[in-house]
């Protein structure tokens, strides 16, 4: 690639409003189904962004039928269940300590990756968070891309929901409302830091 | 917005290119400096993909210089140092383990929201890395959003970077070459899990 060309790498405006500068945290949702196929896109994006060694812990569940809401409900916060129930679907992103077992086929650059982490429960389970998060991130403006609003929470028990839903190795990390969002019912939006606060140039 | 018309906030399939199906972990760097206006740039967007009660703990610097590389240079991974080194730019990640300190400001919504985070260490720890990977993600993708290549890292040694760069309620989370990549330096790219092996739907 020319030199020259290198910027022509940089997506629009447009696309920048969409995924940051206008997306919202939307609560409450038109009626407007998300097809199957848009979330296997979005794993299909998601799956591109880096990983520490293509770890790639990240596990999700789509629960998109009345039946696997109902067994998410008893763990939701009191706040964040009617905007839950009322969703499309909610994604469940969790990661898995044991990623590692497939690291001999996502890195095969070095064959002793896999004892890194099979050989500490600290670190592997350490690297499935970051990692997980990083992926979680990307799953987010991966779904915005797509023309989806999300509903990214913290608020239930972790506990319950690993219960309920994962083998013992597997964790959850937050879940993340999608469809299509009611710009009417927004709250205004919370201010930022500056980048002052946030950053140093060194 | 009518309901016709909310797929128009999809972005572009080459954005989508740009952002992730296109888009490589570079390891070797173009002679082309990053100006600190496009370093403003990235974080002016990733400030406002969303955080937990907007706790917002992603802390991060900008290594532009000899003097600031050198300064990290003795807690890198040894197949590290050269990329870093050549890099226009090294960004440390780190993530404010007081960060509910700005609550009161980011999340008026609630006065409480502070105490939940002041009164249990555990609790913020693993808010804030949770959601200091989250905004990590969000970095990628602005700085790809906006033509750069990044090349993030877990490979160094936390305490090293944390002992010389950080107070001790800011811990490092990863590190991230940024810069224009050469191309002509990219191993073959990884498999990613396939849809079936990550996600369920239900």
């Amino acid at each position: 690639m020319p030199v020259e060309n290198i910027t022509e790498k940089a997506v629009t405006s447009d696309a920048l409003d969409i995924l940051f500068r206008q997306a919202r945290t939307h609560i409450s949702w038109l009626d407007k189904p998300v097809p199957d196929d848009v979330l296997r896109q979005i794993y299909d994006l998601m799956k591109w962004g880096p990983t520490s060694a293509n770890c790639s812990p990240a596990r999700i569940l789509f629960l998109r039928t009345r039946e696997a809401k109902e067994r998410l409900r008893p763990a939701l916060s009191p706040n964040n269940v009617e905007k839950t129930m009322q969703a499309p679907v909610t994604a469940i992103l969790a990661y898995d300590l044991k990623f590692y077992e497939h690291l001999p086929r996502l890195f095969p650059n070095n064959p002793a990756a896999r004892g890194w982490f099979s050989d500490s429960p600290q670190l592997a389970e350490a690297t499935a968070f970051r990692n997980g998060s990083l992926q979680g991130g990307y799953f987010i403006l991966a779904a915005r891309g797509l023309g989806l609003d999300c509903g990214p929470m913290s608020g239930f028990d972790n506990a319950k929901v690993d219960q309920e839903f994962f083998p013992p190795t597997v964790k959850s990390n937050f879940l993340c409302n999608l469809g299509y969002g009611d710009p009417a019912k927004l709250f205004p939006r919370n201010p930022r830091l500056e980048f002052d606060e946030a950053c140093q140039l060194l």
